[in-house]
């Protein structure tokens, strides 16, 4: 029997991840863990994002997961390799994918990502396009997650926010789209941005590379079963600016996760 | 022995009420509940913060308050005044203080308001306004409470929020902050309306009314007890925008909020 996949972000924005990853997998089973009672992870310190990144990947690992996706740059950015290291099962992040997809789309070799506070202050976007000998922009953008959350993607504070944040940019031909949420925003950043810059978005990436490396062995039925550590229905209403949700919603209680009591069931 | 005084929030944002009841009442003990794996609430329908609203009245009072302070303007709009005729304690809004204290403020009898989607679109607050004879400009501002929770309120982001949603305003002399996180941008609210438009926040009136009410009762030892349904250091990192956190705070699982067991201890 296979077992399922786990999935997890802050919040709603890795449904997106999640999506790309079932046009890959569709008979794949998946768990997928949104961390809502304590999202947003952009402004938190990095030492807070590190603890709630592992207990939520021990969590998944306890469910029998057969690789953990962190579908959240900001936990990418400050909680790997070192996750990857402390788990058994395989861990894979969205920002090796994503900057890997940058480097394939890139012309010019001039880069920008944007993302949150926390994805941003890492570095470690901008490191790994350098190392790649790549010139990059870096921006941080706190308030983009915050529209797509409002169901304000296609607002007026969209366009205004979005050239506040992209006005100063140098010549780029490729932006790397660094936090779930922002593939929502494409179509305003395609406005403002213009023709001339490719968007590279994380979500296709990351699944074409956990597509290849668990291979024959996905199999399941195509399930999907969404944990949340806030309000189920709350959860369930934000989520519907992602597309909506497809699937049972178990809550947790978020104080007690780190508890090994807290199993699937209890 | 006093009672205890109940305030409730979607989060941090009551905070700022909390801080001007116990200017006024500094010997009350008090306990504050932050809804924050739910928040934000402004954008979500009216029945379900009805729901939320009255788990939480509930909870407060099966803990013994003395009263119960509807902190969230957007719970206060919807909520009340139902809510206050299903609970045994005494239950105070934010809203009618605000309009009393914008109707002693004006000369022009030109009053704004701003806040939350769900406040605005409620229109509870026109309806106080021009049932007192004021014309009214009311504008939701979405994007505000996630500029304050974000730790942006004196960035340049606030300042192209505020310049976009207060630009179009006809001639006001008084602005009511129809949202408690709004105090925290007085200053860049201040830059953009200049020196005619007098700020008008709840808080302050909500506090001396509680007190009228309360009187010589308010007694006690000047304790806060927080209740939290977000994660707890979460709730006190947030909390840190606002002025941080004095007291316990002790987290409750909020998808068993409604069940009678969530008591003190359990």
């Amino acid at each position: 029997m296979s077992r399922p996949l786990g999935v997890f972000d802050s919040g709603v924005g890795g449904l997106t991840v999640l999506k790309s990853l079932r046009r890959k997998l569709p008979r794949q089973d998946f768990i997928y863990f949104g961390d809502t009672a304590r999202v947003p992870y952009g402004r938190k310190p990095p030492e807070m994002v590190r603890a709630f990144a592992w207990e939520i990947a021990s969590f998944l690992e306890r469910q029998g997961v057969a690789g953990v996706v962190v579908a959240c740059n900001t936990a990418s950015a400050v909680a790997l390799p070192r996750l990857g290291a402390a788990l058994s099962a395989p861990v894979w992040g969205v920002i090796e994918p994503g900057v890997e997809a940058a480097r394939r789309t890139t012309r010019s070799g001039r880069v920008g990502v944007i993302g949150t506070k926390g994805t941003i202050a890492s570095g470690v976007y901008q490191a790994k396009l350098e190392a790649l000998g790549l010139q990059v922009w870096a921006r941080a953008c706190p308030m983009f997650v915050h529209l797509v959350e409002e169901g304000l993607a296609e607002s007026d504070e969209a366009e205004v926010l979005a050239r506040h944040y992209l006005g100063g940019r140098p010549d780029i031909d490729t932006l790397i789209l660094g936090c779930t949420h922002y593939p929502v925003l494409e179509p305003v950043l395609r406005r403002v941005l213009g023709e001339g810059v490719a968007l590279v978005s994380s979500a296709d990436a990351v699944a074409e590379l956990v597509a290849g490396a668990l291979g024959a062995e996905a199999g399941g039925s195509g399930s999907i079963t969404h944990y949340v550590t806030g309000g189920v229905h709350a959860y369930q209403h934000t989520a519907e600016v992602i597309g909506g949700v497809e699937g049972r919603v178990i809550p947790l209680d978020v104080n007690r996760l780190a508890d090994a009591a807290v199993r699937v069931g209890e």
